[in-house]
């Protein structure tokens, strides 16, 4: 096989810039329908309103998978089953022209949708066409806040909503972004909502304290200024917080699954409730009035996966309104409709106030005093691991998709493209699945989609595993794939059994390579997954959104030379030109770090340790330690080894300090010759639990930064947030878990700083962690507990599996880099970026026919540091989409502005600091 | 208040008779409909053809009350709305012409019909005129078969029926009985069902055993012989046996109540299963071929409540019949198509085959070895008495809407009539009502309808309650109202204060009376529901029809005069012209029972005993005695004692031994002067529970009757089978259970003779019995449990309430006659029918008006012993139902036709033995 003939990519006609993000300008409706806010049935100015809101929360898998819920399959499980929702709730929509319904999950909408007759579909589109039937939110699933990337964030939200305007246009346009369930919720997501054109957000969980305050001083609706970098209010949103979660008020539910009674209307019949039901509902209606600033309220009824049987909720909703309103001829001044989050929102903006302003965000997320959803952050990191790598793996499918042209996209083995895989990323962004949330089989599922999804992108480029290749060849040429709009240079490790091979690049040159026997915990780690002895090391670079070929070819078989294995010593520091480490040959622990560029240093130990999991017997509240819940038993972590065993390995490419502390935790520490990080390669598990405690494990590093309380997590992988212990910018915190409730969401990156010295660790996924001492950071690696938490999953988050039966092995990376605050971010910004878009190596066979071409960039010229190529991306036949993005804040830079000059001088784009831009651009092949 | 004008009731003209009761001559249909058979699909004759019948199982009451569940309230305790599922299964049947559903129970249909619109309801008759919703059995509900009497039975299915027809014509005819649930079958049952003009029966519940050998043999279809007197095929019923109760087969049952997998048929999604179900289906389709006759099959594709959401039915319906019938194209000779019992029915009349005969009844059910379902004939004895007498009670109530024209109907009080008695009666023979195997508040509820019922028949007759008057008025008059076409005398007791009253009858002649003090007994019958401290005693006559009335004048108040009183010590014999009885002066207990006109007598003695209720521990299966099953610890009943402390009071009037056996067991031994009967009148409660064990008290005669091992029990109050112990007619019976496996279902009477003597009892409610020795009869009185026997009620049969807290007082009559076998039916024929409908008595206030008529029959003349009018009762504005039977079986007469003339002799009625016929007369007021 032969590679495919990429051609360079250029930039030839911008059609039109699109403020929604995947949602093109809307054409002209053919009809002129009444949907959106026209459609809002009339309020009494004088009266209390009260927007009745019928809706489903429909996850995209939780306790059962995308598939099962659709069908509803393994009700046993959970009974839910999209497709009679989506059937019934239309069934019902008909029935009654007041009626409305929301739907929120395209994931689902979509698979009902290609099941449905054209008559069907036309009723549909009848519904949507009169504002009936209204998409809210809209994304392929309503992804996770604390633990997504935003790159991929993005691309659910374009499928979702590309789908919704091609399939309803103007009609189908999501006004109101709608968060429901999501358990705390970043600035990063406010700021996506608001480029992408949303009016507003709503959603239903936020600290209990924060709402008892907001509650008080009618502060549950706000403008959230989600960005200190974006100029206002590009990054400004209106954001309310939902009455009771996404609940309907208690005894007004009428769903199959729940036990209220119906309204009981005929007096012929026993326990005519009708004057009980209207006593009840204003009441309600009035106490909900108070803790709100307007003459407006809203009611969502319906919950999880609700609305099976809509006739249900409708029938009982029909008589609600009608017998409430009916009072009004008695003086009562309470107007009941039926209405949606955007019709509700309408009237919020009518009422022309001033909002309080937020400019925060709203995590961590604790529903009671020891009860901090920050274990999630953390929870199932080998599935977070592989749903960024799969990130980066669609990133580079769609852009060689874009460069290759159609034949790329018919591959020998079928349609292979990388639809499969964006649905399965997509899917993978919800708040129960990367979240690791969800159970067990549940999170197999996302891995299995994700896999199918991988291969699937193989035809375009043709991958060859890399265990089945470099383990047993003699000749194989090597080719790196770069997505990203500016070179690299990436360390390769390949799993061989030689130990001698030579090594060229596409230009001949040779290349310096080491062969290293695979270290014990590698083997554990890869058990079941090949039985390759040895690694071969060397550093390729790659053009920018281009590729590199390397040749390698054996030289000798056998064991490593005595000089390339490690020696069982501590060095007394390792370095290269640009960082230089020193080790305690007392504890073999890290004991500094310096910067050898700009002369600076600091103390710094790091070690391993684990809180114990409550198991909620022996303190004043029940709650354990759960899938979604870190609560530790105690605040002060146990110590996994006050020492660590030592090996050392020192060759022309890297090298490395291998740290023992017991027989299931180990790490690697390791400087490549070329590297402005320090890595930390962890290995974690499996987490022994024969003492029956359940364990969460982190890393620590203790410096002797003076950070005095204050340290920094990004959000959702871009703009970053300063954190203080034991404090919220809003509200007047009474701390009630000290460890647990100072934790924050790091999803590419947290760092603490002083005047001199920034010390920032770039994570390879996302993890919770935090600064309890000034000084230091922690981030947790992996969790292992016995006890469910009570949210529903119903489950300890307890993974084993056929490979890892006694329990998971995860390995992951921290890269550290220490800088003077000023200017960290001109190393953290690539160095996050090249982790989350790594390079793709795939491997050939034998020697390379001749004509084969071994370098190619798409790129005529490099991009500015500042500009990240966000996505490339074919949109149909004769289209592509293209994102660019400002990746610096406004605070990590000194020029603002960034021109992008068009060469013929067609465009020009300007990006401010965190901006993204989208463009669709119809290309020529040259 | 003044006694209505009663007009003499003459018959002028008879309209027309009717075959189904209730159901006149069918009209012409005004279109040409293509319901009924008419509208079955069409089946593939060489193939297997599965006749798939979606259906719902609707309980009038069970777990909650018949209005909870038409509402779908108290989802708590069951998910059930029956509005929901007729609302459901409407829109679903509209989605494609070839669905098909029947609907059973008209109590619910009636309730959800009276909801709709017109539009609705023109919907559903085109649904009807089509046969795409089809009514099968038809009655205001599923009756019970072990413990109704028919004379109400035949009054719900009336009711169910007349609606139906009244609503639909033709169309809306069920031509199928439906007995799916019922916890045996009664051979009355279906002789009535036959007489109806039903096609066939199909039922769910069998003996086990009885079960299997009728799969081997493939007689699970037969035809029933209803009637040892009726000519056949008169009380001729092809009855069916369903292959899974009322369920679907196993992995097919996709309502929103089950888990089974539904069809994914889309093979981009997940888990794509269309073939394993189609194999999964024809393995069970062939199965089920295997152990019935024909080449068409049926399944019941619904249960309990099912289709509240009946799209997840029909769209795996609907798919299941496409993909199984898509591969008769590979060969598959299965044919599957929507069905109903009566196109099923068709196919198999069709099959031109000779069934095999069945000529007893279905009682007892056993679904396992020691799983009896023998508990319920007993179970809640008051609320059976309740129902017992509230049937006497409306057929009094609308002999007198007849006999007092329209005036009667229009009270002072409100539109007071029968209908809510007949309503209340109607849900009352439901089999989880009179049954007694409902939730105590759902037993609570029937009994407050029943109460509701009665209060609504008061306007017609003017009822003012006993307590209320009697106890301290000075002059009162007293109506007997007597529903018999014949006259009766009746012992009146009536509490009262005094000690010495006159009375005197219609005719002014003084009548013989005593007061005797309230027995302790009685007060404890009676705790908080009065306290007159002594009983007047006076025998009354009235006249067929009619009434008569007496006046009481108080003479003396102060204490009965010491003659009065009982005397302690047994009598050696209490006799009067017709019966004597003897007592052992030792026990205290009869000794022997002479009849003096046919100079025959037989050792007779009698007492009370208990069952162990199983507790289900230490046996060697886990069932234990609950509100369904009787399961004795031991086959051996404990004694409650050897001997009785007596009192005997003897009079003018009545002579009464009475018997103390325990605080919580008593009896009055009663022979009223006039009496070929003699009482004995048992009080039974609270049953104490303090030792906790649950007991199940009986009475049980033991006589010197050869009865070899054989006793007679009537079905549903008419004709009466022979049961032999340890014995089926039809199979050949492993006895597993020596005491519960030999107990019948007693409605109205039971006997045991040999050639010389037989000795019956007649009782005033339905009661389980059994003859475990020859010459002895016991018959189950009252039953506390502790356990529930998991058939689903959840809960144990403990009575309690708020005045009986600690446990239910029941007090009851047994009513023994001794005759030759031959004869013996002249005296428990016109005895049963004096006890079922019961003279009602009324009181007035001071003296009448001189112009009262004291006395009236609404009869011209006497009908003869023989014939028992049933029913008369208002049809509409012009029109009375009439019913007239022949009250004997064949073998108790020796002259079987019986002619009625009328006068003038416009219209002659035979009436052969056991014959029921309706009439429907136009009356004119004399």
């Amino acid at each position: 096989m032969a590679t495919p003939e990429y051609t360079p990519f250029v930039f030839l006609l911008l059609l039109f810039q699109s403020s929604v993000w995947g949602f093109p300008v809307c054409q002209t409706p053919q009809e002129s329908p009444t949907c959106g806010y026209k459609s809002c049935h009339a309020t009494k100015p004088g009266m209390l309103n009260v927007h009745l809101v019928p809706h489903t929360h429909d996850d995209v898998g939780w306790l059962k998978t995308v598939d099962q819920y659709f069908y509803g399959d393994r009700n046993d499980i959970q009974h839910a089953g999209v497709q009679y929702i989506l059937d019934s709730v239309v069934d019902q929509l008909l029935k009654n022209p007041d009626r409305r319904f929301i739907y929120v999950e395209t994931a689902f909408f979509y698979r009902w949708w290609k099941q449905q007759t054209d008559d069907m579909q036309n009723t549909v589109k009848q519904l949507v066409n009169e504002g009936r039937l209204e998409f809210v939110n809209g994304g392929w699933c309503m992804s996770d806040e604390a633990t997504t990337h935003y790159s991929a964030v993005i691309d659910q939200m374009t499928m979702g909503l590309r789908f919704l305007n091609d399939t309803f246009g103007h009609c189908g346009r999501p006004r109101v972004a709608w968060h429901i369930d999501p358990f705390g919720h970043a600035r990063e997501h406010a700021s996506m909502f608001a480029q992408m054109g949303y009016d507003g957000f709503f959603f239903g969980r936020l600290d209990y304290q924060d709402r008892n305050r907001r509650m008080v001083a009618r502060e549950q609706e706000m403008l959230w200024r989600a960005s200190e970098s974006l100029t206002p209010p590009m990054a400004d949103l209106f954001t309310g917080i939902l009455p009771n979660g996404y609940n309907p008020p208690e005894g007004f539910c009428w769903d199959q699954s729940c036990d209220d009674p119906p309204i009981r209307d005929d007096p012929d019949l026993e326990d005519y409730n009708v004057d009980d039901v209207v006593t009840r509902f204003l009441h309600i209606a009035h106490g909900q009035a108070l803790v709100y600033k307007t003459n407006h309220i809203i009611m969502t009824m319906g919950s999880d996966f609700q609305y099976e049987n809509a006739n249900l909720w409708y029938k009982n909703l029909d008589k609600l309104i009608r017998y409430v309103n009916q009072m009004q001829s008695n003086g009562s001044e309470v107007n009941v409709l039926y209405s949606t989050p955007s019709c509700y929102l309408q009237e919020l903006h009518r009422a022309n106030l001033t909002w309080p302003l937020k400019g925060d965000d709203f995590f961590p997320y604790a529903d009671s005093a020891h009860d901090f959803w920050t274990g999630y952050f953390t929870s199932r990191p080998a599935l977070k691991r592989y749903e960024r790598i799969s990130n980066s793996y669609l990133q580079t499918c769609k852009q060689l998709e874009v460069l290759g042209g159609p034949i790329s996209r018919k591959g020998p083995f079928g349609a292979g493209d990388s639809e499969t895989l964006k649905k399965a990323m997509a899917v993978a962004q919800h708040h129960d699945a990367v979240s690791g949330t969800e159970k067990q089989h549940v999170a197999n599922d996302y891995a299995r989609k994700l896999a199918n999804g991988w291969a699937h992108c193989q035809v375009p480029t043709i991958y060859i595993s890399l265990l089945s290749v470099s383990m047993f060849l003699c000749q194989f040429s090597v080719n790196v794939y770069n997505p990203l709009a500016r070179p690299v240079s990436w360390p390769v490790r390949l799993p061989v059994n030689g130990t001698a091979y030579r090594i060229s690049d596409a230009k001949g040159k040779a290349v310096d390579s080491q062969v290293v026997p695979v270290s014990q915990a590698t083997a554990a780690v890869r058990r079941g997954r090949g039985y390759a002895v040895n690694e071969l090391l060397f550093q390729v670079q790659a053009p920018p959104l281009g590729y590199s070929t390397y040749s390698v070819s054996l030289l000798q078989n056998g064991p490593p030379s005595p000089q390339s294995s490690p020696l069982p010593r501590a060095p007394k520091a390792v370095q290269n030109k640009f960082l230089r480490v020193t080790f305690d040959p007392e504890t073999g622990l890290l004991s500094s770090l310096s910067n050898l560029e700009t002369q600076q240093t600091v103390k710094l130990s790091q070690n391993f340790y684990w809180y114990n999991a409550s198991d909620g017997n022996n303190s004043e509240s029940i709650q354990m330690s759960g899938a979604y819940i870190f609560r530790p038993n105690t605040s002060t972590p146990f110590i996994i080894s006050k020492t660590a065993k030592i090996e050392t390995l020192q060759n022309s490419v890297v090298q490395e300090v291998r740290q023992w502390f017991s027989p299931w935790v180990s790490q690697v520490v390791r400087l490549y010759t070329d590297s402005r990080a320090l890595e930390l390669e962890w290995t974690v598990g499996p987490v022994p639990i024969g003492d029956d405690l359940g364990k969460e494990v982190i890393s620590r590093l203790d410096s002797s930064i003076n950070s005095s309380g204050v340290f920094y997590t990004d959000s959702n992988g871009r703009e970053v947030l300063q954190r203080r212990k034991d404090y919220r910018p809003t509200w007047n915190l009474r701390q009630s878990e000290p460890i647990a409730g100072n934790y924050y969401p790091i999803n590419s990156r947290a760092y603490i700083k002083d005047d001199k010295d920034q010390l920032t660790v770039v994570t390879d996924r996302s993890q919770g962690g935090g600064s309890i001492q000034d000084g230091s950071l922690e981030i947790m690696l992996h969790r292992r507990l016995l006890y469910d938490d009570v949210r529903g999953v119903g489950e300890p988050l307890n993974e084993t599996s056929d490979i890892y039966p006694e329990g998971l092995v995860v390995r992951g990376r921290h890269l550290l880099s220490l800088s003077p605050p000023a200017t960290a971010a001109d190393t953290h910004r690539p160095l996050a970026q090249e982790v989350v878009l790594q390079p793709l190596i795939t491997f050939t066979d034998g020697e390379l026919h001749p004509s084969t071409r071994l370098e190619f960039s798409g790129l005529q010229a490099v991009l500015p540091p500042a500009v990240h190529l966000l996505t490339v991306s074919q949109w149909d036949q004769d289209t592509v989409l293209l994102r660019l993005e400002h990746q610096y804040q406004a605070s990590e830079i000194t020029h603002t502005l960034l021109s992008l000059g068009g060469d013929p001088s067609v465009w020009e784009v300007s990006l401010k600091p965190m901006e993204i831009r989208t463009f669709l651009l119809r290309v020529r092949q040259r």
